[in-house]
């Protein structure tokens, strides 16, 4: 295990209900709130009246911006920064899924910053300053609503890039596990496939970490367990609760402190939604088996076969590579029982930007579990074609 | 699972070494410290010189109180709170075990109340204020390092009562798993039993909360792990550094939160070291599996068998019952692997104080996983004695 400092202030205050305490929340923080939104669907479940009836009550004085895309774009993010110094607010307040809170993230920050806010996307270190963040979740995914990540997309340029800083953390997180019973069993789906891929590119790390390792494999199992049940059961609490705190918890740090590694999955990803805006989760379940795939060697298959064992059931007493070609085809097959696609093909992508998105891509996946070059990208891009 | 407010804001500064980053963390707290220890083994292992040389380096003030004792006495927090108050104290510093921590927790909250510093064990809403404490932990065990209980023991009326509050939550603490290379077999051992028995303790409640079951299977496979290799090979750096996080994981409050359930067989053994004075964590491992027998019911065995499956590897064919007994022989014999005793009469223990220990205890466990009334807190006592 190497040497960490783990610091993970945000309060969650989790269940049903809890958007009542919203103001109590916000009492410490600031009066003047910035309520940051997507497409409008929390208009149409209550949540949107029941924060502004709270805001309301208590004078708390709030300006709207919605209309964050599910990719959040660099303009959105201008406009939020603008409106936060023209009206003098203190507190960012997300109500939505990753996008959402990304997208606010990345305001509250650009609002303390004098240059352009992609300035702060392409380096973190710009990061010195960011209004508090509250967020109120709403889909079970990226774990933006506990971490120090945003990611933001520049069209222009075709570039989805992640930042982060621990000064992008939220505060306070509200996580209402019914919020999220509303939500389509094909976004429940990529989701879930998100939290379960953050989860495993902390799993693949070449640094030991037992601890850290049964803890993810904990979680996967919650994944596993609830992931099916929620999307044939919308309306199961337990399962949309387990859902919820599993995305918190996959991505916090907590998971890869002490083991950190590059990852492999997300950054070729990022690039299919860079250039399709396809949905993040989709991406990462057709990608996710064939980088196993991949990966699968001697040398790594102990490490496939002990997540098999301890997370998706396999039999221990199966050689190392037998044990991990089930793994892989387990985690192949749940994502397809949630009723995700298998191939690129399926959500439109061909092959005519496999070049320029391995090059891009593998900048960052050359010091992953298994350092991966743009050549090995592109091969894998071609298996998932 | 239940709605849950988590909030775990101390730091965790873990590995070797990480001492040498005390004045930074001393810096934005205060600059006049108490320095809190036990018997003095820290001036000989050369983490008391350490420390020592990092204040004074950086001119920061210390006052020192030593001989905290064991199960750390009522009259030894008042002495502390009045040095805190005589020096000016700004931030409480223990280094040690859990005894050192818990004293020093008290000692930042008495230094802070008007009254007498047992007021603030015996009724822990008057705790509203309390110095800061930052802790070096020298022993895997308790967890006080990153939990808001302290156990303070009154020996003139013979009680030992835990006490809690946020606001005891250490700031920051130190877990340099090296130093617990030097922490004799016996200690050891004692340590990772208290470690295991908060796991389950958190485990066994009857609110469902499938997450946080998992992240419990994981700690208990991680202390079962490194808890006789730890005792094999003192200087084993992962088994240190495992028990030490685990440690911490098991009482923060993360695997108890959704599903909070009154505790058994602590309350229990708290009698036993009031009475007696023995260490904690020996108390627990000879109480524990007697406990778990006693409770071990046809509505029960289906929790025993899940954690023996999950944790201990038992065999998931077996019967619901079948699979509960071999988990908590399993439990006894790794407690006894570890070489802990397996009855009180080991230990001094007789049976002269059984029954006014178990009308203490039952005023605890009346609302726990199995409720238990003073006659049965006896007759578990009487199946271990």
């Amino acid at each position: 295990m190497k040497n960490f400092v783990y610091a993970i202030p945000t309060k969650i205050y989790f269940g049903e209900g809890q958007v009542n305490k919203l103001d109590r929340i916000l009492a410490p923080l600031g009066s003047r709130v910035l309520l940051v939104y997507g497409g409008g669907s929390i208009k149409k479940n209550g949540i949107y009246d029941a924060v502004v009836d709270i805001l309301k009550e208590n004078d708390i004085f709030y300006e709207e911006m919605g209309g964050v895309e599910p990719n959040p774009r660099i303009e959105t993010v201008r406009r939020g920064a603008a409106l936060c110094r023209e009206k003098g607010i203190e507190v960012v307040l997300p109500i939505g899924g990753g996008s959402t809170i990304d997208c606010a993230k990345v305001v509250a920050a650009a609002a303390c910053y004098d240059g352009d806010a992609w300035d702060l996307v392409k380096d973190a270190r710009r990061i010195r300053k960011a209004l508090p963040v509250v967020s109120i979740l709403t889909l079970s995914a990226t774990g933006s609503e506990m971490d120090t990540f945003a990611v933001i997309s520049n069209m222009e340029t075709k570039e989805k890039i992640g930042t982060g800083s621990p000064l992008l953390r939220p505060a306070a997180s509200i996580l209402d596990p019914s919020y999220t019973e509303s939500v389509s069993a094909y976004q429940t789906a990529a989701g879930t496939a998100d939290i379960m891929s953050h989860i495993m590119e902390a799993y693949f790390s070449n640094i030991e970490g037992y601890l850290q390792d049964r803890m993810a494999e904990g979680l996967l199992k919650t994944c596993i367990e609830f992931g099916v049940k929620a999307i044939q059961n919308p309306d199961d609490y337990e399962a949309r609760a387990n859902l919820m705190w599993a995305s918190s918890w996959a991505i916090n740090d907590f998971l890869a402190l002490g083991k950190p590694v590059a990852w492999s999955v997300h950054p070729m990803e990022h690039e299919l939604s860079a250039f399709y805006d396809i949905t993040h989760g989709v991406g990462l379940a057709i990608l996710t088996p064939h980088w196993m795939r991949y990966v699968l060697s001697e040398k790594t298959a102990e490490k496939f076969k002990a997540l098999g064992v301890n997370a998706w059931g396999v039999d221990s007493s199966l050689t190392a590579m037998e044990a991990a070609a089930q793994t892989i085809e387990r985690t192949a097959e749940y994502f397809q029982r949630m009723g995700l696609p298998a191939r690129l093909a399926e959500v439109g992508i061909g092959e005519e930007n496999f070049d320029v998105m391995a090059q891009k891509a593998a900048a960052q996946t050359r010091s992953s579990y298994v350092p991966l070059t743009a050549e090995d990208v592109k091969a894998i891009y071609q298996m998932a074609k």
